[in-house]
């Protein structure tokens, strides 16, 4: 189960190559037009650059480097979930790093459902990998969410 | 051959578990510790504490955390090796993250003998598994110097 998971969630990455090339670095800042696009609300974490349009992050060096470090972590999780102890360190790492961002505890598992959107935009997700994604995310949030309690931040 | 180290790697990583027992959290303090006892000309990069000894390390919440880091980064080094897309913008990352302390650059490399060194007080590290962790540094080594050239970074 946790294997096939992994299998399907990093079959998945494929259309979402990382590297140096341009196509590579598009792939990181269309992450972001698309959540800039499809979800604005969320743009009130992005600390002076809340207005920002997909224009404008398209020719953004801020989220040249962010769509990079956010694939990346996309596919660590994926690379990751087979062993579930370095998985949930990873969780747990991901959390302390976000902390300074005061989220609602309750994106931690949406980012699941808008990733896997934004995956359509590159390639075609079927059922079964829709379902893999969001198994993985539901033991991420687990963690996230014991780990936020142990924390003592807001957790749901 | 890179599946062949990558899973001669996680083995080893085995002996220092992730989690969130007082044992897991051990091996994160015990790195920092062997580092500051072995290497204490490394103690320049961790400002405000180069004066630590291995028993101030052993109370600090820093190394603590700062322990957990390290672990899961190599834990990740080796779940990754397999797919070296991900291996290599991980190794990027980390260059970009360590720029801040403007780290001598013969260090990267140097990192994978102080590290087998660290698990040997861990664990048996037979010749197999050594030469297995310095392949993985000599793939780390050069992407990280052509990284830092390309950010015209001190390189060697």
């Amino acid at each position: 189960m946790t294997a096939e998971v992994a299998r399907l969630c990093k079959k998945s990455m494929e259309s979402v190559s990382l590297g140096t090339k341009e196509e590579n670095i598009q792939h990181g800042r269309d992450y972001y037009k698309f959540l800039f696009t499809n979800y604005p609300e969320l743009r009130i974490y992005f600390k002076g650059v809340e207005h920002y349009t997909a224009e404008d992050v398209q020719t953004s060096e801020r989220f040249e480097k962010g769509g990079a470090r956010a694939l990346l972590a996309a596919h660590l999780l994926a690379e990751t979930f087979e062993n579930q102890q370095v998985f949930k360190a990873y969780v747990r790492e991901t959390i302390n790093h976000h902390r300074v961002h005061k989220m609602d505890p309750a994106l931690w598992l949406e980012f699941f459902t808008v990733f896997v959107k934004y995956l359509e935009t590159k390639t075609a997700v079927n059922e079964e990998t829709k379902e893999a994604w969001a198994e993985m995310g539901r033991v991420f949030n687990a963690e996230a969410q014991a780990h936020l309690k142990n924390l003592n931040l807001p957790h749901v």
